[in-house]
């Protein structure tokens, strides 16, 4: 049961366009990840956070998207996040990608792992952070 | 069983690196779509004959990536293509990322469906395109 | 003299840091055009009115940017758009880029020439276009 | 005069068209920036030597470009690099873009600074380097 939301806005650039006149599709993954940015830092867990001189990395392990109606130049995206299956060690966020006129876009489907920077295996999702995380599931 | 094998070389560029010091990971999309597009002219059947004119377009309906081990500025990969599960308006892409220690980076997966230009549904593919991706699966 | 000033905050992500760990240079040109595109659609004439439907383009003929202090992930950027060198069928832009210490990052240029869509060839910049150009100059 | 000539061949990908259905002009420099990358590692001096573990950096102080004709998707590009005006810690790169009908597209200037990583201060080009980029000039 979700207790929080988070949507981030995104306006479609000129450059995001491809041969086909569309959204090129891996462009849906960068605003996934500019969302989870955003978010991250609005819970109070910037990225800078989590470089490299943390004893854990939040690499990713998993991408995916669903595409559903092309997206063009121009449009008015609202991209919700939705943490899900938290795990041990992982997470997974959804974003689903809403244009104006309501109609859903694209849904595409992250999975961080937490891995220690000195064993590079699975670490524990430490406390605070789980909770934030489970405030948006 | 493949009878034929396409293999693309990528070179990671200087500016595919992100904040963690390695490839973004919506850029693995980018190398595959690339590797896509020169297979789709190697088969003799380039993008350009799919974008708008024809009675048929090729939108991508699903893509996905797993990550296994960090890729780096300037490492030099081998691109497989496989095509999989050939629906009737619809194939499946694998590919298969390899660094030049022999180790599997990653493997992404695209979904493309055949759909009308004039009715914006499904069609069939045509048998000539049908039979050159199995050439290749 | 100017009379009215256009500014776009830009925060920067994750993937447009290099292998040298800065921004890569060429981003810079993208943020000066998203500027640009925000400016436009600002002042009643958003980029959709310049693509091949009008009766003119506004391609770029040339852009250039001089680099003094690097860019950094996460840094919080200000552009500031300045119009500057009129001429009959073409305008030119500057764009300074200030990060949070205010401290000069870049500055970039761009030289747009209005393109008849029939002849290929220069024709005279409208007079309301001129006109609110010349309010932010 | 020019005792050695560089040249990259780049294909337009699918996605480095922009809403106007042209190579969105931020990614001339790219591709100029690439040509570079694949023009140094040929004269023995590949980037990853020049990135902080060496004694200098060689950042961009400074970027133009020219654009003469638009390139289209799948365009086949021959970037041709000429080393200009070395001064005693700057040197200047030129990149003509050429199409396969001959045709000049765009000019690229990109102007490289060797800076000490102490200092943070210009610093003289080492011979061997100069040696090698004279031969391009």
């Amino acid at each position: 049961m979700s207790t929080q939301t988070f949507i981030k806005k995104i306006v479609i650039p000129f450059q995001d366009v491809d041969a086909a006149g569309v959204v090129f599709f891996s462009h849906l993954f960068r605003y996934a990840h500019e969302t989870y940015e955003d978010f991250m830092k609005t819970i109070g867990h910037p990225l800078n956070n989590y470089l490299g001189n943390n004893y854990f990395i939040l690499p990713l392990k998993h991408a995916e998207a669903d595409y559903e109606i092309p997206i063009m130049y121009g449009d008015e995206l609202e991209m919700t996040l939705i943490v899900k299956e938290q795990g041990n060690s992982s997470f997974t966020i959804f974003y689903k990608c809403i244009n104006r006129s309501g109609k859903l876009c694209a849904v595409i489907k992250t999975v961080h792992v937490a891995v220690s920077t000195e064993s590079n295996k699975p670490v524990s999702i430490p406390d605070d952070l789980r909770k934030v995380l489970s405030d948006y599931s």
